[in-house]
């Protein structure tokens, strides 16, 4: 896309979720982050997938950037059959893709492949047995994630996909089902956009760090009115409602210090040159977030 | 609209919110609920407002219907100064109209005034604040609610509105709002497209019910994709996702025994005949929601 500049370091934390960039492909992607000053990407499989696994490794590794997290995996809440099948193994080929990848990564990367759980079966209203298949598909990946060393992040959506995205809503819905699994196997993925309206979230995000389940931390903001795609309602941090300084605060006050990424799916920045919203991207992270990394210094548990 | 009709009797629980048929004038929303045999009618301000509030107790006692509640109020995250004395005023004078409403409707008419909490305000990030200032407003109108003895239903939106419209979002955060008073002050909305995706709203509903805190229940259905306009996002009981087995039975394990209102915001039902809406309302109603109200007599509480 552009010449390969020098332009000043991104944030050493910051890292620019792919999906940011949904049209660029691998190689575009890494050079674009890599020549914003960034020291993390956060990947996708598509375009991975687009390269292949081995291949992708090797980019990755040349480009010198850390991996942040693998996206995505999921999508359980089918009923048993082979449907189901196939999407337990998707997702099994997707852990050892995030181990491979992770491997490849510069020093710091993290083996986290994030999982949305799926939405309500088409002509159900079983929610409650939709969650139960989640929790099932944990039971049966948790052992294939520890043996590769990674870590599965259940994400927590926004309550507007509950029906035909994701049956999980809450942190705390998120943590209850890591609960019965080691925290470096099954942790929750901490997003902004997500979760910033509930009530409960300061004492989950403590609960999620005094667990040791914060497996990643992404920030965007939310603004209205949602578009007509309400998927595609992010925003860059400061361009909306979301306080930043208790959630950064809250998550920092845990003791979490690795990478943030910033995931934004919105067709202005897709339709973007890529240089210019990785670029505009690190300056959003640098004034609505990094004033609140200080408190990342662990200090005692938000209240 | 329609001739006076010798339709068969709605269920006797059942009753319509005037938002349901949005473009009626008072006058043919009573006509079209009473022709269409429901008992009785949830009234909005500005149709009860364009005839005057004792000529609309007048038109409302001649109409043979009861009142389910009165919508609405609220929109108190303003902050202090004039707008939000002129918030609480209105909210003062809705607490009126909800007792002359209440008083000329038939018997059993219950006098709850519906309360949306309001957004973030304009330009601020401070939703823990906003939320203060409905617990403040609250404080303010109790007395006067309690005097003129009216319910103040606070209703939970859906999270999708909580930055424009309810940063109360929850039934566990409407409750512990209402906490403070006598229950029959200030007790909750529950609305099952606000509250079906909540992981906790079982065992909510069960605490509302245990307070004495239910003040209404609401009933119709969330599907997707979501409209351009998501405030029109709202199906007749039986066309979504949601499970009105789980929340209806909930909801009568409680003993709650009171008026059922069906309240939808949706564009093709607001351009449809109202008799058509009224009746395809009883008969969603029936189909997706009465076989669920066996349980309605007083069962253990929920788990």
């Amino acid at each position: 896309m552009s010449a390969p500049s020098t332009s000043s370091a991104a944030h050493p934390r910051l890292s620019l979720n792919q999906a940011t960039i949904k049209y660029a492909d691998l190689d575009q992607a890494l050079r674009a982050v890599a020549d914003g000053g960034y020291e993390a990407i956060g990947l996708w499989r598509e375009p991975v997938q687009a390269v292949g696994i081995e291949e992708s490794a090797r980019r990755l590794a040349d480009s010198g950037l850390r991996l942040s997290t693998y996206c995505r995996g999921g999508f359980f809440t089918v009923p048993e059959g082979p449907a189901r099948r196939a999407a337990i193994d998707d997702n099994r080929r997707g852990i050892e893709e995030t181990a491979t990848l992770a491997a490849a990564g510069a020093p710091g990367s993290r083996a986290v492949f994030v999982l949305v759980a799926g939405g309500i079966p088409a002509g159900s209203t079983d929610l409650v047995g939709a969650r139960a298949q989640v929790a099932d598909a944990l039971a049966e990946l948790a052992p294939e994630a520890q043996a590769a060393g990674v870590t599965l992040a259940i994400e927590p959506l926004h309550p507007m996909y509950a029906s035909d995205r994701a049956v999980v809503s809450t942190l705390k819905q998120a943590l209850d089902l890591a609960a019965p699994f080691d925290p470096a196997v099954v942790g929750a993925t901490v997003d902004t956009f997500h979760i910033w309206w509930d009530p409960e979230v300061l004492p989950q995000i403590a609960r999620a760090g005094a667990e040791g389940r914060i497996a990643t931390y992404q920030v965007c903001d939310w603004n209205t009115p949602l578009p007509a795609d309400v998927l595609l309602s992010r925003h860059e941090p400061g361009d909306g409602v979301i306080d930043f300084a208790s959630l950064t605060g809250a998550v920092g006050a845990t003791g979490y210090t690795g990478d943030i990424e910033v995931e934004i799916f919105n067709q202005e920045l897709w339709d973007a040159p890529f240089a210019d919203v990785v670029a505009r991207t690190a300056a959003a992270f640098e004034a609505a977030v990094v004033p609140h990394l200080a408190a990342s210094v662990p200090l005692s548990v938000v209240e």
